[in-house]
């Protein structure tokens, strides 16, 4: 079984979202969102996100972190602020030996959604959905739950792959 | 006695300078450049910069860190970049409980240069003679001194001022 923290940081809010994945099931464990105090000042924002991520990460154990990768922000200054706050999160992940996996916000939608195209709400609506919740998650942690779940089919296709490929070897001797 | 940590943090290559400052006076302990593998990818590379930037903390237990604030990026990307790697030497600080002080560019230069328009070889050249170094330290392992001996004088003021006042206060009484 793999245990899959899914992360949506930004630098006033940052979605979390972890999963269970065994067999080609996944199994809702936690979510939610990490909320900065507005009079935070940079340190203690990154501190805030350091220490509740690290936290995550020894109550549950994940070996795997997912997370969308960004490439265009809308300004330098906004890059800035979510850079610092992708820092912080990944740093408190990759301290503690785990994987990263990077997904783009289309690799992610596709996976959970089915379209690369999919709108928030859809997002929102198809993580109820696959994970059985009774409502559906706020926007951060739906989209943290997502990069999880698009982990986790990731890497039942590469599963898939592998066993189709052994398949066909078996075939050909 | 304040050890002050010094960082000049970069996506590619991270400098830092530890300084004691003691009654007005600044002594050199340790600088250098973290240089990042070209072929390391993101996790990697902000893996290197937070346990470098942690022994460093371990090794010399500063009080303070000084890091220069970034107003203005050449552009979104770069400000990503840039923002991940500063995020990751921030939080292996503020979560060894340093205190964190951001500086810009140009209070920078005025404080060791004597002028906010100041170029690079004139911030090396003045850290060399400031901290009697044998030889003008590499480029970012000298932004990131003077980012320290900036913090150390804007304290020194920050103490005159305070002995000033309490001067004023003891006359007037």
């Amino acid at each position: 079984m793999a245990v899959i923290l899914g992360i949506d940081p930004g630098s006033r809010k940052t979605g979390f979202g972890i999963i269970h994945y065994h067999s080609g099931r996944s199994e809702y464990v936690t979510s939610g969102v990490i909320r900065l105090p507005a009079v935070a000042l940079l340190p203690e924002r990154l501190r805030i996100i350091y220490q509740c991520v690290s936290e995550l990460v020894e109550l549950h154990s994940p070996g795997e972190l997912a997370i969308e990768q960004v490439f265009m922000a809308k300004s330098a200054g906004s890059a800035l602020k979510l850079g610092q706050a992708r820092g912080a999160a990944i740093v408190a992940c990759v301290a503690r030996e785990l994987a990263v996996a990077e997904y783009s916000a289309r690799q992610i939608k596709q996976s959970v959604v089915g379209t690369g195209a999919a709108d928030k709400a859809q997002v929102q609506h198809m993580v109820k959905v696959l994970l059985q919740l009774p409502a559906e998650p706020p926007e951060d942690a739906a989209d943290a739950l997502a990069a999880a779940l698009c982990h986790a089919h990731t890497q039942q296709s590469m599963i898939n792959m592998a066993g189709a490929t052994s398949v066909r070897r078996r075939r050909m001797r």
